[in-house]
């Protein structure tokens, strides 16, 4: 899945990515599903009445001397996906969406989001929430700059905007006038107050060694290394992504949906562990793991979640410095630490370690990929069978997809909410389906189906596009142009320490060449046991350099608006390959794609493909055969094994020369080559 | 040319590129030439001293309290070549290459420099001065962490350090306790004093209508509209960069080698012009042009150079805000304007309204083009007959194409030193000959020309490498590549507003494949009879998204160490291109190529290029035929006309069959097509 990247505390830049090529922006620019202008206003039922929260937030905001309250979509880790006791925009806008930012003025309540979202924010704000249909921060600004006046306050609670978000609000308002002030008490909290749902109580354990590529004390260690080495001399590094004191410590928890972490801090230093969480959801083998090394610099000391802060401050009087990830740590800790202090990098080094799969981690992330490949299988050949039923519509496929991968071993639940989408719904590219609202698949449609598992040896996340009947010669040319992209970027050789961004125009370049593009990010990260959007690998302007051992996904698509939507998604390993030649020390680097399912042979028109691509695909194909084959007959899933030989059929070398000539140069060459041998 | 791209305001960003891939880091690590152990120290003639420099400096740092010194190979317009009088690293330590930075503290002097120059900085510098190989600002910081105590000052001229560059001193040495302290008096000026060459006298003349884009009155109004449009209104603009100044007010000068171009600076507000520059050096004419709209807001008031400073003192005073480009305005001016009262942006809105070249100026600049490839081509056809006699040398090559240039109509000089280089001197990308050691040329060697001229009408930059006898295979596959590369980029289709960064790896991607690469960046934008480099267009991540009108050059390398260079350089035109569909709306782009002479067929091993790549150069030659053709014709250049001809023969559609398939694939086809007939 590609488009959730567009959310929490890497949006702002990730849109970058999201709007390229946008034709997206102007969908559903016509009017309002709203009308605000008649009395009373006419409204749909999914709406929710905000005026009551509103007028007591503005209370709030009045006692707090602020004119503007800036409302995000994030938690204090700045997650992607996050708990219900933290979705305060939504129960202050009713807009349910996943990326948006609320601004309430004394007498204004504006709501930013991106164009995936700009119907449903319709549907399910009331008429005290307009809606702004940008999410640059600059935009916001600007809003801001002339509905408050100069010398007023604009608030926000620090400890729900990164470094980097509070600075860009900063710099918005920069020299205007108008005070950008932290309030760290959250005035929605205030009033939403009693009904606010209560914090998550479910087990936090730990990961069987079976799971794990290292121990917790060697991940420690190892990072107590990096730490020693680096040239500023920091004492500490602070730990605020809720992915890191996870994979840090082998531990797991289920706050977050499709994430399998717990709200936690962690502060490392050289000679000391502690780890702030409510302890008591620590199992006996979690507490054991984590205290077993006590006394001595590999214990844990174990503080309640809420006295992180306090930590800080003391920890800070010292002759210390702190090493922080500014993509993701909190305005709120960050400005605990005095300046001199402070030790900024992009990512912390338990993000940029974590990034890089050891072989054990690669082998437990690769498995989880077949058993993944086993229930995609299933699922293809079933809605093969079904679909021309007129039985199947994208909810009961979505439903019946998870079903499948709830059989396979170590699975925990699905990675991310499963996008099922016929015909124009693929359009909208994130979209997914609803009990109560969902088209029925049909032979006369194209379907995309984007859908991960969460295992305990490894994360999924695969997209794949199909059509049972005749899809239109443009249907075909796209498909295929996107497939073209998929394998141009797959097959790539680069150099070690090359950028992501440098190389995604390689998925674009069949889709640019006739004038195609789509407007998201061509990949991103993604974890063992851990987020489906892992940072910071991927493609977009601040990920870090691939090197071997890093995962990602690569998904270049097409959305033809009010028709169809096309995607093809797979996850790669990046792999050290040999060259012909070699210049320099560092290793030429190439990508193994680990996702084993056949793409659509019906939608492929081989004769857009080179003879190179066509190898590739052939050589992708006998990977599935070989990997996937042996666990599907293991399964006895004799029908699935042959769906999979028969979608997994090389391309023949006779197309293959078709395909790069054409027919009219084959007869050229033929004549020519004849009048050759006779002379 | 790419390599003086790592050089002056924007060389640490351009490094990044130009150490991709690096197998020039080690190049010349072995022992230092000099022998600074022995008593006395063995010292090539070559050396300078500079004993008595360092020591009247070091003078002058206790005077001023300063523990360390910086000084930079820069100017204070951060121009990319300098004229004498700013040649104070040069001066200081012997050293005369283009980049590098130096740094005296009371008791050692340490010079950076990239690869390029290693070798020539142990040739220039005495045993006072230790070479560091590498440019980072970090690098330099750890240095003055390590040799200077915590509580002192490390002193440089802030007229010679960008915004940027500043900064990135700061974080260096950010929390370290070392202060950095701008010292508006040069300290080696002091020290060079009378020895110091007097500023330049020649004419400040103004552009002839002819050759101009537009009236420099229609440029200001321009300008000043962009100001009134922009969200943080500006009063006024302030411009530091010399092709600033000379573009807007369609003036030139001779201050700088290989620009055109005079010291000055410009304050534009929206009813005020004020230029700053030696007002005795305007021709007559150009003074008329100035002043011609006296009294008004088109009137050009004329102020001393030096009063820049004072001048925005006093007009910071006011109620204003002064638009600034941080890339290259210098910390000396940056600082005299409090912080609320700046709009910093990468560039001002000269800097990227000049980067977008209009109707009548593309049509100059391919003009020029046309007159350089007609020399080009004069040049390469007496290198063909000129060196089996082994009467050419480097020096003497280099000298005679830049004769051939001067013939040309409108010809004003070379755009930059011509690089004349064969045989393992190639493999020194940035080799220039020099009068007493010059490399015979050879028809056992490889030749690489990298030169360009300026004419009143544009300036050229154009690379191409030859071999007259037999090259190896590894040799024409390494040049076929780097065609290839160039062809790939260049036949590129990409969206509007696509950064170079995004697409450059298609120029390296077939090197790639093979485990090869070159070690610079790929390109850089040119002027209409301005700087060969012309910021801000190009492939690196600080040039601006690409938009037809915007020329760059494209060139791919490849360099083997101790053996031979390759480079196949081109300017380019973005132009609109019609694609088969399109989504969004705005226009898709790809290249025009507007250097029109023919590459080295000896070197080309066609087996390699794909069908499409072999149908690109043949358009591309059809275009050579086309426009430069009648060209020398015109001049009656019969022979050239010839030889253009016979270089430029199509590749037959044979050879691209073959091409595209080798040979064993047609006869598995024929067969195949054979019995399908059959059948």
């Amino acid at each position: 899945m590609s488009f959730s990247l567009c959310t929490s505390w890497v949006w702002m830049l990730l849109f970058l990515g999201c709007t390229l090529g946008q034709s997206k922006q102007t969908r559903s620019a016509g009017s309002d599903v709203r009308n605000c202008t008649t009395v009373p206003p006419y409204l749909p039922s999914t709406v929710t009445n905000t005026t009551e929260r509103l007028q007591a937030l503005r209370q709030h905001m009045q006692v707090y001397n602020v004119s503007a309250y800036i409302v995000p979509a994030t938690d204090a880790h700045m997650s992607e996906y996050i708990a219900e006791q933290d979705a305060r925009l939504a129960w202050m806008t009713g807009f349910t969406g996943s990326a948006g930012t609320g601004v309430v003025t004394l007498d204004k309540a504006t709501l930013w989001t991106d164009s995936r979202y700009w119907i449903q924010a319709e549907r399910q704000m009331d008429c005290s929430w307009e809606l702004q249909k940008t999410v640059w921060i600059h935009s916001i600004g600007e809003w801001i700059l002339q509905e408050v006046p100069a010398g007023k306050n604009i608030g926000l609670d620090p400890f729900l905007f990164s470094i980097d978000n509070w600075e860009s609000y900063c710099q918005a308002l920069q020299n205007s006038g108008r005070n950008l002030i932290p309030i760290e008490t959250n005035l929605v909290d205030l009033v939403w107050d009693a009904q606010k749902p209560p914090p998550p109580t479910h087990s936090i354990y730990a990961l069987s060694d079976e799971f794990t590529g290292n121990t917790w004390q060697n991940k420690v260690s190892d990072i107590r290394t990096q730490m020693e080495k680096h040239s500023k001399s920091p004492t500490a590094v602070l730990l605020s992504g809720l992915e890191e004191t996870a994979w840090l410590f082998n531990l797991r928890g289920d706050d977050i949906p499709y994430n399998p972490v717990f709200y936690s801090y962690a502060l490392l230093t050289k000679s000391n562990i502690s780890l702030f969480l409510n302890q008591s959801r620590l199992t006996q083998d979690a507490l054991q793991s984590l205290t077993a090394g006590c006394p001595g610099p590999l214990c844990v000391h174990l503080e309640d979640y809420n006295q992180v802060k306090a930590h800080l401050e003391n920890y800070v009087q010292g002759d210390i410095r702190i090493w922080i990830g500014t993509e993701y740590t909190t305005y709120g800790l960050f400005r605990v630490i005095p300046e001199e202090k402070r030790l900024q990098e992009s990512y912390s080094p338990v993000m940029t370690t974590k990034a890089v799969k050891n072989t054990k981690e690669q082998g437990l992330l690769k498995a989880a990929h077949v058993r993944d490949a086993v229930a995609v299988i299933q699922y293809l050949l079933w809605l093969e069978k079904n679909v021309p039923l007129g039985s199947v519509n994208e909810f009961s496929g979505a439903r019946y997809v998870n079903q499948l991968r709830q059989k396979m071993d170590h699975w925990r639940g699905p990675s991310f909410e499963t996008i099922s989408a016929s015909g124009l719904n693929a359009a909208l590219a994130h979209y997914s389906p609803s009990n109560v609202s969902s088209r029925k698949l049909s032979v006369d449609e194209m379907y995309l189906t984007d859908s991960g598992g969460q295992y305990l040896d490894g994360t999924t996340d695969i997209t794949r596009t199909v059509h049972w009947g005749a899809p239109t010669p443009f249907q075909k040319e796209a498909y295929t142009r996107v497939l073209m992209g998929n394998i141009e970027l797959s097959r790539l050789v680069f150099p070690s320490g090359t950028s992501g961004r440098m190389i995604e125009a390689f998925a674009r370049q069949t889709l640019w060449k006739v004038g195609l593009n789509y407007g998201h990010g061509t990949g991103h990260g993604i974890g063992n046991f851990l987020s489906v959007h892992e940072w910071p690998v991927g493609f977009q302007s601040n990920n870090v350099p691939l090197t071997t051992g890093m995962f990602t996904s690569i998904e270049p698509g097409y959305y033809q608006d009010g028709e169809f939507g096309i995607r093809i998604e797979d996850v790669a390993l990046v792999v050290e390959t040999q060259t012909e030649h070699k210049v320099g020390d560092k290793p030429f680097l190439t990508f193994e794609v680990v996702s084993l399912v056949p793409y659509d042979r019906n939608l492929i028109d081989v004769r857009l493909l080179s003879a190179e691509q066509i190898q590739y695909l052939n050589s992708y194909y006998e990977t599935i055969r070989h990997r996937v084959g042996p666990e599907l007959q293991r399964r006895q899933l004799q029908e699935e094994y042959e769906w999979m030989r028969s979608n997994t059929e090389p391309f023949s070398q006779g197309v293959l020369v078709a395909a790069s000539l054409g027919l009219l140069a084959v007869t050229t060459l033929m004549s020519e080559f004849l009048s050759n041998l006779q002379a």
